[in-house]
């Protein structure tokens, strides 16, 4: 049995956008009750991530440490095209990556307590993020 | 064809854990032939890892080289509730996922020679990491 | 339904060596048209990315990038058995993962306009590299 829905996401810049609800949604409708659920931004400078969910201040200390890991504007880069986040965004895109597969349980998204799904928009400006969410298992 | 297994590694603090034997049992036990396998560790301070098998000094290698990258402490986190350690354990989580699919080839979890399968504790403290184990495939 | 096919990949040395054809082009054979596409690596010193397909700079980049974040010859590394890169390569094909999941619609691996699926050899010297492709879904 599987099943497949998009998501698209508008993004107003750098940061991170909670999709945990989306993806749950998809999972409860898709009738799947053990298996998997595969969520995949079809991106290079965007990503999915598994964070903490009930503090903000995760991922705002999560974009600090990132900001100063991959810095914009960073002289090692020559693909400057888009700015001086163009590169940078690539870059954190495929430390944090774009596909992530999360278990089906019962029913549900088999998430732990403290997980949350986010969308990582890396680059500054506003962006739609297209999302594929693929769920596969037994009724 | 699915098949759900739990795992509970207790771990003793910060390193990383070999669960590369009970996912192979989990694989063999399932009586797939051809299909993929999926751990999930549900926490956002603990992660999974594929590693070179053979000799310790490589994940005690990884290990300075990641207490370097994210330090414990660091001025830059604002997020300090539960320690020095609470928010590099959630970077190092993500930037080294919790989540891991593998091939199953005739019946065997598909490993490379020198790879085996860890749960990487980021905490200093121990806790109890739960991990899921789903297959899927074909007899 | 299920498929699963093998790919050699001689590498030059470090770098990135395009597969995104060879994964497309398993796609298409399985005649799967919704499901998963697996990409799986069997080692600890070669990765696989989803990268920026279209200008070669972006590679360039990233490699300069991770050559500064994980040094070859670092002295934190105990493990330099096999020359100053080992370690290094250990710790970058960690970084960029060995397993990669990507959707397949209307019968294609539906990757984003931008992405391609890159083998990342991280050792100095030339290997052969072992890539598992495998397809789930309904044709």
């Amino acid at each position: 049995m599987i099943a497949q829905q998009h998501l698209e996401v508008a993004t107003r810049g750098r940061g991170t956008y909670d999709v945990t609800r989306s993806v749950a949604d998809s999972v409860r409708d898709s009738g799947i009750r053990t298996g998997l659920c595969h969520v995949f931004a079809h991106h290079t400078s965007a990503s999915l991530i598994l964070c903490e969910n009930a503090d903000p201040t995760v991922r705002r200390d999560l974009e600090a440490f990132l900001a100063r890991l991959v810095p914009d504007g960073d002289r090692v880069f020559d693909h400057t095209d888009e700015g001086p986040d163009d590169m940078p965004a690539h870059i954190r895109a495929i430390l944090t990556k774009m596909d992530l597969t999360i278990p089906i349980t019962a029913g549900r998204c088999a998430l732990g307590t403290w997980q949350g799904i986010y969308l990582y928009e890396h680059r500054t400006g506003a962006h739609r993020r297209q999302i594929t969410v693929t769920l596969q298992g037994e009724p």
